[in-house]
């Protein structure tokens, strides 16, 4: 049975120790009100909010799934109440602004709270992620009145929001879109076509769904120059906001798929539809880039949440389950068989787990703070750095907080044995609902052209070095030649790390010469090379944390075996890890003419 | 929609030009009309019938499931009937031996033939395979009348076989089996208990089931020495083989599954139940290896064939689906965009599977020779010689094979992008149904622990030193210090396999001397060794094939394109595979001091 238990012990670590959020608040005018306390009260009650209404519908929701019946979709038991009750509970205006009714807070709490509510019932946590994305995009790009008009509502959480880009011929190629737009003579469009693989693209939760569209005027040229951006509401609304009749927007039909099966998946037919130009004609695509950006975070925070519940589940099975003596001998002897947590292999599995469960949290963690530097800082020159640095992490987030949350769920299976492959115990749910995760919101191969091409090779690696010297500056600040107290026991980590951040830079450098002679060696050094980026990014974030667990120790603060479980994990993390640098730094920079050379017939 | 398609060009490939089958075959006096002939039409016929009868039930069998109702478990639509068809069509009793009824054709045929069953229906393959080591186990162990009086059923296919060890509590730890036997005054023995996980464990396709039951007499000692085996009929028969009354044999339930929901996985019960003793008392374990050796090779095959499955599905989307333009500019202009296979890395993805289906089911083929050198070769000294490469081989096929399967179909999936996670493009179904191939028959960690516990330290590393003086002689021979007319080519293949096949002994006799001060290394490293020596062995077969392609173009044999594309792929393998021995070698030989000392606490 999966059972969400908040993280509270190590969100404390992050929040307080590693990154002390309170201080990061207090620089900002408008967030001196969120003292640590606030923070706490808000981890700890949303905690139990997913523990006592989100994570028992979990297994539920998989078993039943959505239905489809008369062109409505209706979700699994018990997920409208846990929804009503989420709204009143205030949970969903958190972090929107307060003219338009939210409470204020910041975007980072806002992720905080959404990782948690993925880690406790992911298909449930749809349905608000992507309204988040939604409400930024208006935000962003939306006039003064489409804000009053659609925010206040969504706020309330009385309309929940999509994103509407996928066809069924196209989805990563968003050049290929056939959804048009017509102009009215009274400023509004008409909207006609079919859009597929819209998540919480219908349900009943709501009165009202607010879809964010990409269409095509006539005039606009091909491609993704030509797209525009709509706010096509599934019933029509008056400049009021108040409800009008239907909008010609319905349901086709929703996906039978392998996992988040509370989720619905749909195909949303637009069949002269009302909708509304939000940002400028022909500029649809960076729009929505706003949009993608924050999904692209919140599913990173999906990955890592599946992660940690994986980790949990098996991590309890390993305590209680009885199998085999420890190698070097009886353990438990009063029991029949040592608990699998004594062999060394169930403990490599386990703590492969807690390193990319942990240290993708402190991975988000850390990007978040950029999130409320760039609403934030008073200065301008901070906010752009902000927004560049978040540009660059957000892609590795993305890919290589899910590609290792499907390794970490089928860690927590293999663990389980043959119990694991039955639905009983929960697991195999958790390795379904995981795999959409490297897929949707940009694959990893679109993160990984994003990451290297765009946002690495496009500026010159100039983004990447900022980074670069930042870590170095904490190695070399913990590493044997400082006087740092904990330098002897920190340099084992910092060491590898820093040398391995040098790489990073001349693997960069090679990249980019050589691609200019071959363009395909972006292509085909993308993935590994986000992978590998991956890896330096976790391990500063491990070394960031044995620092900080080390001064805790010396501080006397937190218990001192959950400091010395940092450490230790940290470690490991350097140890059993980070070394996978090794391979994958020579692989990817190999050269891709034999590949792509080769003729389809020899495939 | 999942179609299998027999690899027709690579089994010949294999059968003839790498391995040379026939004169394999010609070299046992037993085995001499085996001609290349019989081979091919063998391989063709099977492959027809997998490909009409069996491919079309995949999805089907997926989406029914088997059905449980009054203690009787009905396997999904069409499996009966396709059941009946194979019996008829004679493919069941091909490798019997031709004294209980089978056509006596070598183990290494009945594997190349699993291998296609398995490839175009996991599910289906299951009621086949178990039964398969069930007959295997009564010809090693059971009395001549045991014999007469049910191999000839079994190679009828009029009764099936299973294996049953898996109780609650226990599944790798069979010492605390709690399965009871008492001795008759007739001889026979009463069976008393519950197992679990029994695949193909009760079903309609048969009259009859035979089940292999693992037990423990009153006093036979505590622990795994105290086991017996025994053959328990689900209905009891006479010495003559003639059905009597039902045994006290009864299923209690079947297990809801991630996926192969058309293979019955159940809970049987034995009630009282009479049960023939199978080779000596307390002596149950070792005659059950016999059933596990052959079930492994058939798990390796399973995930091979799941492998093709998966390549074969994502190849045909890579050529068809259009999406965005090839990085180096339009490769077909007069398309609204390039199809996926221009993109390099879909290309990675792609080849990556190809060099795991293909060098998987080299590596099958290479070990089914040793099997057929173990029941005919005249010299007892190459009959033992074969049987200890072939334990030495049998857990690199089982786990690794099994492990890049589940990397292969995810990387399938993935090429699908988000209709790969819907349900009708079938290769969800896949990816579900392989996850279970690294966990029964042994999981990934007890293959790896037998690898290198038993099958290496126990006998110092001997069997291993002789494999790898094997491969050594072979890179030799094609290096560019030979006189191959291909050693230029084949240099950079087998020089860095050369160099590693040196390390991986190097890296053994560390461990050995290392394990000796502390066991638990054995366990830390024990994965990523068998990881290591699968892509060793795999590098092995890659530059084997690499080798026979370059003379087949010397002939003119084969398609060009096809001979070229093997190059190629050895080439992929060695620029882009291998390299992971680098990571792994540095990961598996780190001590494991500091993740054993870890508190339970702190995890």
């Amino acid at each position: 049975m999966t059972t969400y238990v908040t993280p509270i012990d190590n969100m404390r670590f992050l929040l307080n120790d590693v990154f002390d959020y309170s201080s990061h608040y207090a620089s900002f005018e408008q967030l001196r009100e969120v003292t640590s306390d606030l923070i706490d009260v808000i981890v700890l009650e949303c905690g139990k909010f997913c523990e006592k209404e989100l994570s028992p519908l979990y297994q539920s929701a998989d078993q039943e799934g959505c239905h489809f019946n008369d062109g409505q979709v209706t979700t699994p038991r018990g997920f409208k109440l846990a929804y009503d009750k989420y709204i009143q509970a205030g949970w969903n205006s958190l972090s929107y602004p307060e003219e338009f009714g939210g409470q204020g807070l910041p975007q980072s709490l806002g992720f905080i709270r959404s990782g948690m509510l993925s880690a406790s019932n992911w298909s449930f946590n749809m349905y608000l992620g992507l309204t988040i994305g939604a409400v930024n995009t208006i935000i962003a790009h939306g006039t003064d009145s489409q804000k009053q008009q659609f925010l206040p509502k969504m706020s309330e959480g009385r309309w929940t929001g999509t994103m509407c880009l996928t066809e069924a011929h196209c989805g990563t190629d968003l050049a290929q879109i056939q959804t048009k737009a017509i102009a009215n003579d009274d400023g509004s469009y008409t909207i006609t076509g079919s859009k597929m693989f819209i998540s919480a693209g219908d349900h009943d939760l709501t009165e009202n769904i607010i879809h964010i569209v990409l269409a095509r005027l006539p005039a606009s040229p091909k491609g993704t120059r030509g797209l525009s951006l709509y706010i096509v509401p599934k019933i029509n609304i008056t400049a009021a906001g108040d409800m009008l009749a239907s909008n010609h927007v319905s349901c086709g039909s929703i996906e039978d798929k392998m996992g988040i099966k509370g989720s619905s998946t749909a195909v949303i037919n637009f069949d002269g539809a009302k909708g509304y130009l939000l940002g400028e004609i022909n500029k649809g695509l960076e729009c929505m880039f706003t949009f993608m950006n924050t999904i692209r975070i919140g599913t990173a925070l999906q990955g890592v949440g599946a992660t940690e519940a994986a980790y949990r589940l098996s991590l309890n099975y390993a305590k209680e389950r009885l199998s085999m003596r420890a190698l070097t001998g009886k353990k438990y002897p009063e029991k029949v068989a040592d608990p699998l947590i004594v062999h060394p292999d169930v403990r490599r599995m386990l703590l492969t787990q807690k390193v990319f469960s942990e240290g993708g949290l402190a991975m988000v963690y850390y990007a978040c703070k950029l999130s409320d530097k760039i609403d934030y800082h008073v200065d301008e020159v901070i906010r752009r750095q902000s927004d560049q640095k978040l540009g660059l992490l957000t892609p590795i987030l993305k890919a290589f907080l899910t590609e290792t949350s499907v390794e970490s769920t089928n860690l927590g299976m293999q663990i389980f044995g043959g119990h694991g492959y039955i639905k009983e115990t929960g697991i195999e749910q958790i390795v379904r609902d995981v795999r959409i995760s490297t897929i949707y919101e940009g694959a990893t191969a679109i993160q990984a052209l994003d990451l290297l091409g765009r946002k690495i090779l496009l500026n010159k690696g100039q983004e990447l070095r900022r980074f670069c010297t930042e870590i170095l500056i904490f190695c070399r600040k913990n590493s044997i030649i400082s006087t740092s107290p904990h330098s002897r026991k920190m340099n084992k980590l910092v060491w590898p790390l820093a040398k391995e951040v040098l790489r990073w830079q001349k693997y960069t450098l090679k990249i980019m010469l050589k691609s200019n002679k071959n363009k395909d060696l972006i292509g085909s050094a993308s993935v590994e090379y986000l992978m590998y980026s991956g890896y330096l990014f976790m391990g500063y974030m491990w070394a960031m944390m044995a620092k900080t667990a080390h001064d805790n120790i010396d501080k006397g603060l937190r218990d001192p075996s959950f400091n010395q479980g940092k450490i230790d994990t940290a470690d490991f993390y350097f140890e059993r890890i980070f070394p996978r640098v090794e391979s994958l730094s020579t692989t990817m920079m190999k050269d891709p003419y034999g590949m792509m050379n080769m003729s389809e017939k020899a495939f």
